[in-house]
């Protein structure tokens, strides 16, 4: 299941990016489970991980070659995450990372290594490295939606996103792909999503924009509270197009500042639409914070309570369990009767209690549609945040205890 | 559904206890949905109720009372919960109040309301009224089956616990009884528990006591991280036998604090066992933690889990599951290498992968057990708490997609 429709419409070239996609048997066989990317030399290469102290392998691995060297590869395998696997995990991976370096003539360090699928089994390294030579020999630069559909595991469909900034007679294409659909609430980045751009931007505004952007994107979804060992999120600029982004262009900069944050966005609420069992895409608004940190604790303690996610399954609007959750998230000296919750554009609780304008009918209509916009504003200060969530399922249980992570 | 059998047994008589519950039509028809507990005068009752900010009308009323007066009546009622009910939600409890208090010949502060079933309907204040005669008429000192049943809403059996102490010819006797199923995570205190004793105790110790028990047993309890607006917890001391308990009477003050702490275990366990969906009971001891909250942490996140509640539903030995969970509990400079996790008696993880011994097989056989126990040894210290919870399972979706807390 799924929420919305999933047009991707035809993904354009990022100059400088070739990727391709094999079924090598990792885990099924004849299911594309090894993605390549080639990035070209001269690309800067930025990347936040999972803050899981149980993080893999391969995170670890390709945290310390990012800040070694520029990156050339990324190789991604899936049905294995290569997580809880101790020092034999981190030998393996750099055992795939080096049998690709040698076969494309760079460094150990150039290759970054990422795998998900089930966690605390030993990654097959052989059926890596000898998919190997297949995935090189089929790099592509439009094989976008070959390695979207490459990196899935239980995710229903690929998710990609793309964006074009002209001005000036100039042109920037930014293009991205993720994956992800449950253990999902990702702490720094979400597991696997990767943005590509053909501007030249230098590495510390680059590695700046990519954590902005997340903090509002990958960094606000949840779809069970679950944070990933193998997350990930990687920004790349090949600089293969003439435009140089920096802020010193400030009109050019804030066009593609704005698209990028569309992309980042765009991924991050496809893998909530996405989510394991999801029928309902659900955005949570806290506003009227003292800080962001309160909206934060509101926010997801409302995205995460099992009985909002099983009213919004239902279509009930079940307001008392929105009140409940709230008056739990642990905000100290909350006056309880300055709190409003709109439905959409549906004022449901105001002064402690049922607002006097709402209808069961108009709660009900609004919660009857597929996305819905929860608002709560604590009336105490000028501090908003927005998380987005999914419901929760029959499917949701049935895939998580039928599936071993 | 529920874990376990639930043989009751005798319920013995409490000295300076009477109960009574009557079907007084508050949401169904011929269902036991009004419960009323009468005091002997000289009772000594101390409460701790839920810090939801929300807190429902007849908290707020039972709070006030008891720091007023010495109680005399619990007037409690399901199939409303009174909370989100603003000021009117107060009035309406009040009113309750008042008809038994001139009924019963008290003064209004001496009743206690407590309500459980929906949240952010009115209170039929009238149907209440109406059954307080019949209430009061049907009080007996036996009838301690009939309130535990009375009190029950999604609740699949009724929940009561007694204890004796015999000491040097003299007796004590100990009876509680609750109700909860979901919207399960108490802090303070667990929706609606009650634990009568005809010891005679005064009112500091029996404070000091309750707080200490219930941070061993409901507060350490959680079927869905769900805290309610209604949980409330009351133990009263009737004095009605010939016992004091007290510090000073140390032999008899250590065997009594032991039957107390068994009720109280016994009645949070009995929650989670016919908890919403129930197949599983899970305890999870986290041992070795520099303090108290970090053992929490990592207990509650591993508890709270949906990926592991899944995996325990579906007798999944998922460890990497449980791993994940204890990696981002928030714990800081936690050197994985060093934790351990077993399953019942079986090492599961060590090194920062799976435990050499582990065999599947062994595995497989624990977690086809219908309680389990997970230990997280933290090796970092001295401290340990243990929190105990069930399963996520397509009932808990079914009951809490179809009924409207």
């Amino acid at each position: 299941m799924a929420v919305g429709s999933n047009k991707l419409g035809v993904l354009p070239v990022v100059d400088g990016v070739k990727l391709s996609a094999i079924a090598s048997g990792i885990r099924y066989a004849d299911r594309l489970d090894l993605v390549l990317i080639e990035l070209s030399t001269g690309s800067n290469t930025v990347g936040v991980f999972t803050q899981n102290a149980f993080c893999a392998a391969p995170v670890h691995v390709a945290k310390s070659h990012l800040q070694k060297s520029n990156s050339r590869y990324f190789l991604i395998n899936t049905g294995n995450a290569n997580a809880g696997t101790g020092e034999r995990g981190k030998l393996d991976a750099l055992e795939c990372c080096n049998a690709l370096a040698e076969k494309a003539n760079v460094k150990l360090e150039q290759v970054l290594p990422f795998s998900t699928g089930v966690i605390g089994e030993l990654l097959p390294v052989q059926k890596v490295i000898q998919g190997i030579p297949r995935a090189l020999a089929s790099l592509d630069e439009s094989e976008w939606m070959t390695a979207a559909t490459g990196i899935m595991t239980t995710d229903t469909r690929p998710k990609a996103v793309s964006a074009k900034i002209k001005q000036n007679g100039k042109e920037v294409t930014i293009c991205g792909i993720a994956k992800g659909s449950g253990m999902i609430k990702p702490n720094m980045a979400t597991l696997l999503a990767f943005i590509f751009t053909d501007a030249d931007i230098e590495k510390d505004l680059l590695k700046n924009l990519l954590t902005q952007l997340v903090n509002r994107s990958f960094n606000r979804i949840t779809v069970d509270g679950d944070t990933s060992t193998n997350d990930s999120c990687l920004l790349v600029a090949t600089g293969k197009s003439d435009v140089t982004v920096s802020v010193e262009n400030l009109e050019y900069y804030s066009a593609f500042v704005e698209k990028l944050d569309f992309v980042f966005k765009e991924l991050a609420m496809g893998i909530i639409k996405d989510a394991e069992g999801a029928t309902k895409f659900m955005q949570i608004n806290v506003t009227g914070g003292k800080d962001c940190k309160e909206c934060l604790d509101v926010a997801y303690t409302v995205a995460e309570s099992p009985l909002v996610k099983t009213a919004l399954f239902a279509s009930d609007p079940n307001w008392g369990r929105i009140l409940a959750a709230v008056g739990r998230a642990g905000l100290k000296d909350l006056d309880v009767d300055r709190i409003t919750v709109d439905l959409g554009n549906i004022r449901l609780v105001e002064s402690g209690g049922l607002a006097d304008s709402y209808t069961e009918a108009a709660g009900q209509a609004e919660m009857n549609k597929e996305e819905i916009t929860i608002t709560v504003n604590l009336s105490r200060g000028e501090a908003a945040e927005t998380v987005w969530t999914s419901d929760l399922s029959h499917d949701y249980i049935r895939i998580n205890a039928e599936y071993r992570t």
